[in-house]
């Protein structure tokens, strides 16, 4: 069983040091929501979001919706041979039960999170903690963790494929992020920082890409 | 140069024998916009859409969406050699300029399908104009053309890489659909129809997946 990290992911609610913004508040106003229970999303939010601290990396929740996506529309997760996770930029955890399949509309899965953020239910499909991405791999009993990114040793993804193939339960990190890297604290958590591209790539990019691969590998090991 | 048609696309503004339902009217006037004016989604306007023909296979822009970034993020299109087209079930094609990166935002994207298929207007970014498949295999001057699905005979992606990347002008068709199988009108065009798996895959999966064997392949004859 493979372990997918969507690590340090851009999705989290409205941070309130900004909940009282033009744009947050318009948004929120016109949701019919109270700003605390709204995504922060930069195609809305932009204006509000250049106060924050590492603002780049954060306010995506439409890649961590398609990086989702492209793991749990597979046949690999769909046979229960991948566990996803996602760790946000502010160390939450959602946990998705093997073979759960996350809403495709963007619309239903904005409202998904942030009713599980708000309201932390444990709906049986997805389990929600706090955790660091070492307290994350500890949890997990993940061996190996590697993490990719183009600041890693270069590997190709049929080397790698064939490497977690023949581990018991590894782990492996996708940045959730539009931008910029892994904090040392994630890094230093990693057995190993790999790329498999000399330039940096969309994480849904990635993430299709690691399963597909994973995928023939287990096809051949067990042909 | 690989042209990848996501054909059939269940993508188009809300048909007029239905603009007058209420869960159309709602969204409309929720957005300040004339229905004639709004993408149809089956997420939002499922009760209308009971009454529309192949209803099963249409409103689903999300779809769309996803298997457009499926392509239009990789280093293949990236590198200019990938051209993508959208057919919508209505017979009106979306052709997108070499390089060219859609929004990733859904609802950027919305608003700009939107726009495009009201106003029609040519930015030099995407042009649109009306052709059935045929029509449009004839007008690329493609050689072959492919089309996927679980009704076409077997070949495993690697040889299908193969065979693109030793052709001049081809063409592949993934399915814009979320459920069922291309027309006759388009199998006929076809000069093959091949299945890549036994099981139906998300069009966003076999584009992500044909994109990345593709790039593979032209590695192995470019090295």
């Amino acid at each position: 069983m493979l372990n997918l990290i969507i690590a340090e992911a851009a999705l989290e609610l409205v941070p309130s040091e900004i909940s009282r913004h033009a744009s947050v508040r318009n948004d929120a106003s016109r949701r019919e929501l109270d700003p605390s229970r709204i995504l922060l999303d930069r195609s809305i939010h932009h204006a509000a979001m250049l106060k924050l601290r590492d603002d780049y990396k954060r306010g995506r929740p439409d890649l961590v919706h398609l990086t989702l996506l492209s793991v749990t529309s597979t046949p690999l997760y769909q046979t229960g041979r991948v566990k996803v996770f996602i760790h946000t930029c502010d160390d939450v955890v959602l946990e998705f039960r093997e073979g759960t399949r996350p809403p495709k509309s963007y619309f239903r899965f904005r409202d998904l999170m942030q009713q599980t953020l708000v309201e932390r239910p444990d709906s049986g499909l997805i389990t929600l903690f706090e955790a660091t991405v070492p307290r994350l791999l500890k949890r997990i009993g993940s061996d190996p963790a590697i993490g990719l990114s183009v600041q890693g040793k270069p590997i190709s993804l049929e080397d790698l494929a064939a490497r977690l193939e023949g581990a018991e339960n590894p782990a492996v990190l996708v940045g959730g992020f539009p931008k910029g890297h892994f904090t040392p604290q994630t890094t230093e958590a990693l057995d190993e920082l790999a790329r498999i591209d000399a330039n940096p790539m969309d994480a849904h990019v990635v993430a299709a890409r690691l399963v597909y691969e994973v995928e023939k590998a287990h096809g051949k090991s067990s042909s």
